[in-house]
């Protein structure tokens, strides 16, 4: 064990700050400008995840008969810090992440942000999400029920929206009723820490178990494995690389634990001839603005697209290129973002994709040059599997096919995605080739848009971020839209012939709300029994 | 390859019966009398499973585009010949499971799996399990969708009500809009087959593709991993050992396709002092009714009965024991399940569990005579996990604690379950104590039962037949219960900005059956938009 020194950032353990049983320490790193910043943050020992997972365990058993009302308490007082922080949250985010201050940072994520917690204190108060079904004929009644502590392991990609400590994982596993353990993502530990730090503002405000949340920062590849293995745990978010998720899945599927990833997606969008030939200058702007847009670090980035061959689709390549040379690239998450776009480009190109424009790191930048490759539908159906190398950043592959039926067969090619997209003309010359494709890209992605870009993903009860594998481990769970998400935290619990009195508030005759959805005898309702 | 006899059973692969492309075959054993039964089934090679998967995915695609109202007349059409065949399918299941026919198989079961389809059919035509939302003000849209191709795999213990071809997966996947491809029990093959005959022409009948069902019999180890981790294949149902279940978990979790396990429970049985004192001969009466019905060989038969010692407890095991050497054991359902259940025992009583009764395989039967097993808390504590044991069977473990305290270390040692029960009085002398074990045993099982017994299922809405891991592999799924069961068989996918006339019907704007149930705007109601 090292000696901890004065710049060791504490993590969070029960409610208090105090030093990591570290093994040794990292620093983030201003992709900018390059600098290490001056906080040390600790790689945990397995002591420290044994101390977190046995206070959440407490905390569980605690939160578990706290009234939904004050989990909801807490999730708004916590909304209110971050907009009380707003400034110094984004100040940090930026220099961890590079990512712009403003609209982004300020403007956008981070009142999304606190959006989420609303929504999410919303449906813990209503209780509607766990779905409480009655059988009064039977006796036997059942709803989803807290799942015990949930860890979090948040993106590179969105310091709040994502973060382990503030963001949709973190939201919907606290409404469901459990106490979470988060894992900063290594590229934004500061900020993770900041949030943190508002959050036990927040639970000290609204007095929950101090255990509701803590941090570490970081942990060995084998502590990773048996800190989500552990019988103590209940569930796990993970968003990030497929690599690591899959060595996480591994490990939590060996004992049973529901995991929930969501790994890689290259967001398919067919643009159909007549869409191209009615608005092509118009959808050359919305796919340059979704491509580029964050440098493309978006899970839903429009990383492959498909396009049938013809006049309309030499306009539209040629228009999109240009757009792509003249617009400076953005700065990336990290050299590592960096070094992995660089790859996965040289990966794609040797399998024999012609590169349109870009396609190179910008020298003495953490950037790689916005970057188009363009391979025949027959050469990406031979190696499906290589093309569909996840090319995270600026770049993405656009696959011409000779016809629509060929189409067809690149999109039975594809793995699952979170999104796909549909363009087609307003007037009808399309619609036979979007019946066609429609159904084989719907049942291939968890989310199928039309005439838009997929890189938006609201907040809405009818979002669903999810999708087959590998986009996420399941295909019936969606990580943002509430209360939806919420119940990828719980188990569900049935009582058969239990005595009214000790049923479940959600359960007893009396809604415990008045508007609380409850499902009687079949039928949907915010009446008593 | 072997040649192929007349006596060997056809599989059914894509509407046709046809001779299997089988390495080896097997035959089923009458396990009352020992004789080998007339029929030889096939040992499937991957070449069947080939094109079984392959007709199942050209299935699926059709299935999808027929109107739920006709996988309901095929339900319905398969109800109908259980019915009308009732007699020629109890006897063979019968004379390959030992199961009484009278009242067991003719008046129980296989109206229960009769009513199962029909439920199915209902909910199918409902449209209702799908849980269609709708965001009308963001234009975004989702509903559970067909997953594709299910694989069964069907348990020994029920050879209609969980059969591969007939059971709750089969009638859910279907209902659910999905064909599936029927792994027998190879401890009832024959009844399989002639189910999968009925079925045949049911689909017939409503006119569904040939390959909605089809039937293999057994495969090798290595072909059934390779069959559910087959990229064809949607999702999987499996009832059965745990051993055999994790080997596909594993398989199926590589691939992330999501593999729904009902693997093993012991059914905790708390039966508080108050209760013993206020109706102790009740209880006695109760228990030993469900603990030796079916020869015990229910999923949720009270394998661990939890007590507080005193002079009531002491009473209890006497009577119960009394009762237990006085009635005639049953035959068991094979001798795998013979030797397993002697094995367990043993396994149990080298623990150190003192034998009140039974222990024996009986002599020249497929049977064990009534076993009743008991330990005392602080050793069932020290050794949890062998003393959980699945003793799948007519034998129980009695765990004899101090005090209520001690009881509640117990219940914090057991891993997940089917069920748990509390038996407390009814004048409020073990109210205290139920408050301290009912929120550790509920966490701990998919059902908690007050003054009940677990074995009876109802196929309830509220039902949850599922539980924490090794139980299943996952607590937020119930595999008995309608609608419930069906979105397991699902993909959730979303419609964002999709044009009306393209939307699936459940979610384009008017409802559409009149009754369908939706969530719109986060109310539930059966309007259109």
């Amino acid at each position: 064990m090292s000696p901890l020194t004065a710049q060791q950032a504490d993590i969070l353990a029960a409610g208090q700050w105090r030093p990591s049983l570290a093994s040794k320490t990292f620093q983030s790193v201003n992709p900018a400008s390059g600098e290490l910043l001056p906080y040390h943050f600790p790689v945990s020992s397995w002591e420290d995840c044994d101390q977190v997972l046995q206070a959440a365990t407490e905390a569980a058993e605690r939160l578990r008969q706290l009234p939904p009302a004050q989990l909801a308490a807490f999730l708004e007082a916590f909304a209110v810090q971050l907009e009380a922080n707003s400034q110094a949250l984004c100040e940090l985010a930026h220099r961890e992440s590079a990512l712009p201050l403003k609209p982004r940072l300020a403007d956008v994520e981070l009142p999304r942000t606190a959006g989420q917690l609303r929504q999410a204190a919303t449906a813990a108060r209503s209780g509607s999400w766990a779905q409480a079904v009655i059988d009064t004929q039977l006796g036997i009644r059942s709803c989803y029920e807290p799942i015990g502590p949930v860890c979090v392991f948040g993106p590179n990609n969105f310091p709040f929206a994502f973060n382990s400590a503030a963001g949709g994982d973190f939201a919907a596993a606290i409404a469901a009723g459990n106490p979470v353990i988060a894992k900063a993502n290594p590229s934004h530990p500061a900020t993770t820490k900041l949030l943190a730090e508002l959050a036990l503002k927040a639970i000290e405000e609204t007095n929950l178990p101090p255990a509701t949340l803590q941090l570490i920062y970081r942990t060995s590849h084998e502590d990773g494995a048996r800190l989500v293995a552990d019988p103590r745990v209940g569930a796990i978010g993970y968003t990030g690389s497929r690599h690591a998720g899959l060595v996480l899945k591994a490990a939590a599927d060996a004992v049973g634990t529901p995991i929930y990833l969501e790994l890689s997606s290259i967001n398919p969008v067919v643009i159909l001839p007549g869409a191209l030939v009615e608005r092509g200058d118009e959808i050359v702007g919305e796919f340059v603005t979704s491509g580029l847009m964050g440098t493309g670090q978006f899970c839903t980035n429009p990383g492959l697209v498909l396009l049938v061959q013809g006049a309309q689709t030499d306009q539209f390549l040629n228009a999109v290129t240009a757009k792509y040379e003249a617009a400076a690239p953005g700065t990336l998450l990290s050299t590592s973002v960096q070094e992995s776009l660089t790859s996965a480009i040289n990966t794609i190109t040797k399998a024999g994709a012609k590169l349109l424009c870009g396609g190179q790191a910008v020298a003495g930048q953490c950037s790689v040059s916005n970057t188009l490759l363009q391979v025949s539908a027959e050469a990406f159906i031979a190696q499906a599997e290589v093309f569909q190398t996840e090319a995270f950043g600026n770049a993405a592959l656009v696959v011409v096919a000779d016809n629509v039926n060929q189409l067809g067969g690149v999109l039975r090619a594809l793995e699952g995605n979170l999104t796909g997209c549909i363009y087609s003309d307003t007037q009808g010359a399309d619609d036979a080739a979007y019946d066609q494709l429609a159904p084989l890209l719907a049942r291939r992605v968890g989310r199928l848009l039309n005439d838009k870009m997929p890189t938006g993903v609201a907040v809405s009860p009818a979002m669903n971020h999810g999708g087959p594998f590998p986009a996420t481990g399941h295909p019936g769970f969606t990580a943002v839209g509430i209360p939806a998400s919420l119940f990828r935290f719980a188990k569900l619990t049935c009582y058969d012939a239990v005595r009214q009195q000790r049923l479940p508030g959600l359960l007893q005759d009396k809604n415990p709300t008045g508007q609380t959805w409850r499902c009687i005898d079949l039928k949907w309702t915010t009446a008593d029994v």
